[in-house]
């Protein structure tokens, strides 16, 4: 009889087929396992697959007495309370690194289509706009990449991408997090001397506790008029509402997001903004990503079964 | 008193003001020079100001018998009939290279986002569709850049710094052009040879009349359903019709386009398509790439009107 595994968030089923080849899955497709699986059917559950970004407190834990492995898919754990998981001798695994390539090139995407006003661009050709020579003043050149100074917060693997990329493209690259690392790229000892530094800021920070809301107005204030903030790490870092006003006041001059504060829900008052370029949270979301994802969550489902420890456990954890 | 420059093409009056402060401009505003100016006027002008796509042939050049130096500002020059201005010992001038950073990041800017779906991604958000969970088909996972092949069609300056992006992507890449360079990238002896072998073909050739249509229907089909054409060349090296075929039936997957046939004319037929992002001839659209072209130009321009030969001549001519 195959092993069980609960698939705590929702996924979709195609993401999940090479894991039902291999274990009898118990989806809840997102609801509570409560009001979708009978009691004594959940007290058996040993392990669940999860997204990190879903909470996962002491109290859901004690749902399941006998859980041993949380494993998230991706390489994000922000929602799972890990000393909860630690106090219940529950390993928490993830898959780190797996997406990195792909997040970091849609940190990519939305810099340069940001800078470089894409949305703008093409509705000004599908429009009859340009053929009809009118005036489009969001197309006045701006700065280019050569131009830029770029300012990546975290130096995880996402942030050592999306640094390499920028630097193949001529920008400046400067990069603020915890530890100095041996790095071509200029140092600085916080967030709010990096964002004094450069115009566009990359966030790429492990998203937790401590980081809520540390992009905030005041260091938005700092990036200028002429700067921009792109995210792909969690909604939680940036101040939402801060985010907001600095776009519809011009404090800044843009953003793109592939992250919101209470997903799948953006806030009216910032998707009717014209100046910055929005994703549902796609930046993991490449073919070879979810294999290489997959990989990781099979070798870590395989592992807890076969009593071993996770090839893929969360550090900390 | 300043010597007289005729702006010949149509150009914004913000990109020509540091040439005014040095010489006396005739600006046509695009218009026939004879419309706008007394023919005895003409007849003094000695140097003009063009865009390198704006026809400019044998007839054009005898309207004006003391022209001796055509500039075109940018790097191209393939409106220019090199033959007929040598003929009549007319110097042509251009910026090399000067807005090469520009046109490389436009060029991986639409690719990234054609590839990555991000108008559907932008919409998807900005709809409502995304919190209301609704299925979009559109955004299923694609290839991520590590998962591609990059065909760079033409090893100029701008095809090095496309080539050198893509390398930074984790990208395969490959490259057919007239002459095989020194460089780390797989060398194909024709462009039906690098189309069967990338998924992503970027068309970074210098245009002229023996590139005419040369991205033909049998060069898109060889992409593959898969795949992706990014032009920010020139629209005459595609056969629009072709390629407008191709994007309808699926026969390839998507397109990046900065230039047209026809600009600043897109046929409705391409602007109709959702699988495609445009810009209007933006590439070299920043502004330390206008700084660098002016650059050029004022070069050229003041050795002419001193008698030496111009630091920025097309080579050829």
């Amino acid at each position: 009889m195959a092993d069980k595994v609960l698939i705590y968030s929702r996924f979709p089923k195609t993401m999940m087929a090479r894991f039902a080849e291999r274990f009898e899955l118990l989806d809840t497709a997102g609801k509570p396992a409560h009001e979708v699986f009978p009691a004594d059917e959940l007290r058996g559950i040993r392990a669940m697959l999860t997204a990190g970004g879903t909470p996962l407190g002491a109290e859901a834990m004690d749902l399941f007495p006998n859980l041993g492995a949380i494993i998230c898919y991706g390489t994000g754990y922000d929602g799972v309370d890990l000393k909860a998981a630690a106090a219940r001798n529950i390993a928490v695994g993830h898959s780190p690194g797996a997406n990195a390539a792909s997040v970091a090139d849609i940190a990519m995407t939305l810099m340069l289509a940001a800078t470089r006003r894409l949305l703008v661009a093409d509705h000004y050709v599908r429009s009859g706009d340009w053929a009809a020579s009118k005036q489009s003043p969001m197309m006045r050149p701006q700065a280019g990449m050569p131009g830029r100074r770029i300012g990546v917060y975290g130096m995880g693997e996402i942030g050592r991408k999306i640094a390499l990329r920028c630097a193949a493209f001529e920008s400046e690259v400067g990069y603020f997090s915890r530890t100095r690392y041996d790095l071509p790229y200029r140092y600085f000892s916080s967030l709010e001397a990096l964002a004094d530094w450069c115009s566009v800021l990359m966030i790429a920070v492990r998203a937790g506790a401590d980081t809520q809301h540390v992009v905030s107005a005041d260091i938005l204030r700092r990036l200028g008029a002429d700067g921009y903030v792109v995210n792909i790490s969690r909604g939680s870092v940036i101040d939402e509402k801060a985010l907001v006003a600095a776009l519809a006041d011009k404090t800044i001059a843009g953003a793109g997001l592939d992250v919101f504060e209470t997903e799948p829900h953006a806030p009216d008052a910032l998707t009717a903004l014209p100046n910055v370029v929005f994703a549902p949270h796609i930046g993991g979301h490449t073919l070879e990503s979810h294999v290489a994802m997959q990989n990781c969550v099979l070798g870590n489902l395989t592992a807890f079964f076969e009593g071993k420890p996770l090839p893929y456990a969360v550090k900390s954890s």
